[in-house]
């Protein structure tokens, strides 16, 4: 882990009135990030714990991006910020939201962003630390919220996500990283017709095979 | 790509009855195998090209394997083999398919045969040429022949194959690569109530999103 001393709290700002920092700082912060939300994953990292491990202050975190939430999607490098997404997701009526879901993800992969998103993805297929920081990120700080906002019961919150993001999971993995046809090539929309009752199921249905 | 002469042809048995043939035969065929599936993907690899590639006479693929199928099993070295999988899920009512379908498979999961399982997906979702084999494999030769047996349309097996295979990618994924709790830890049986229905329309029920 590289220790870095900052010379000037960057929050000091010149005359110009923008003033991006250090970046040696801000790569080193983001490196040591990295290394805590692999270690921990994102519940167990703390801003403290990633500062000191990048050897600067805690405030200059708070500083450059403001939130725990932001600080990791700038250290996995997210094209995207699922914070955002979720926030949109939420307005609307919960009877629509695996439509909603499904439509604005694909959206998402065939934009500029997709590449990246894919990049993402494969490494967390094929890494253990970035499968656990990316998992519990994207079910409990995306899904799990989103479906709270919705009131959907604690208790059943966890479950529910988890099957919304298993099904996700596996037409981002089928389309865009194996390419099984004709899934791969079919317009977005023929895939939402497809997918969205399952994740609606998923989301306010019965998952406990009693029928209902 | 090693060339191997075969001095003998091992179907010129010996008196104990038991020949298994020269093991650097075997594999020289196989690696020649792996290759050729990953270059030109199931359907397009031959047995004739397999022979060329190995340098031995294509009767001894035959002498050795017994089909393509089986050939490509042991070149990807499954621990299970799904025509054997797919003959047992063929026997039964289509109304039930989703339900033996994902049952069958967790049952191989959480068998011996489970890691060796997991190291394959893991390789399919890393390497390019991989998933194509078996991507092509799982889907034509396994699902959507299965599918077929049940007369389910030549012009919609390949998708409600594709959308199979999607959900099923997804679960094992989900609860065996990345780990999403509580869907890792859960039950077979309590995964199957979840997400059997799923299968269940995927197979026999309205895909297009026209209702019924």
């Amino acid at each position: 882990m590289t220790t870095v001393r900052v010379g000037q709290h960057p929050a000091v700002r010149g005359r110009t009135g923008r003033r991006p920092g250090n970046p040696d700082t801000r790569q080193a912060i983001l490196d040591a990030a990295a290394g805590e939300f692999a270690r921990s994953g994102y519940g167990g990292a703390t801003m403290r714990g990633i500062a000191a491990a990048a050897g600067v202050d805690t405030a200059l975190l708070h500083h450059y991006w403001g939130s725990k939430n932001a600080l990791f999607m700038a250290a996995v490098q997210a094209p995207i910020d699922p914070a955002d997404i979720a926030r949109r997701l939420a307005q609307g009526e919960i009877s629509d939201l695996g439509r909603r879901l499904l439509s604005t993800l694909l959206e998402q992969w065939e934009s500029p962003a997709g590449p990246a998103l894919l990049a993402l993805v494969r490494s967390a297929l094929g890494d253990a630390s970035t499968a656990r920081m990316l998992r519990e990120f994207v079910v409990s700080q995306v899904v799990v919220k989103l479906l709270r906002t919705y009131r959907v019961p604690d208790d059943e919150a966890a479950l529910r996500g988890a099957l919304v993001v298993s099904q996700v999971l596996g037409v981002i993995t089928a389309r865009y990283v194996v390419g099984v046809e004709p899934l791969a090539s079919l317009p977005p929309e023929a895939v939402v017709a497809a997918v969205a009752p399952t994740l609606q199921r998923y989301i306010d249905g019965d998952v406990t095979g009693a029928g209902g």
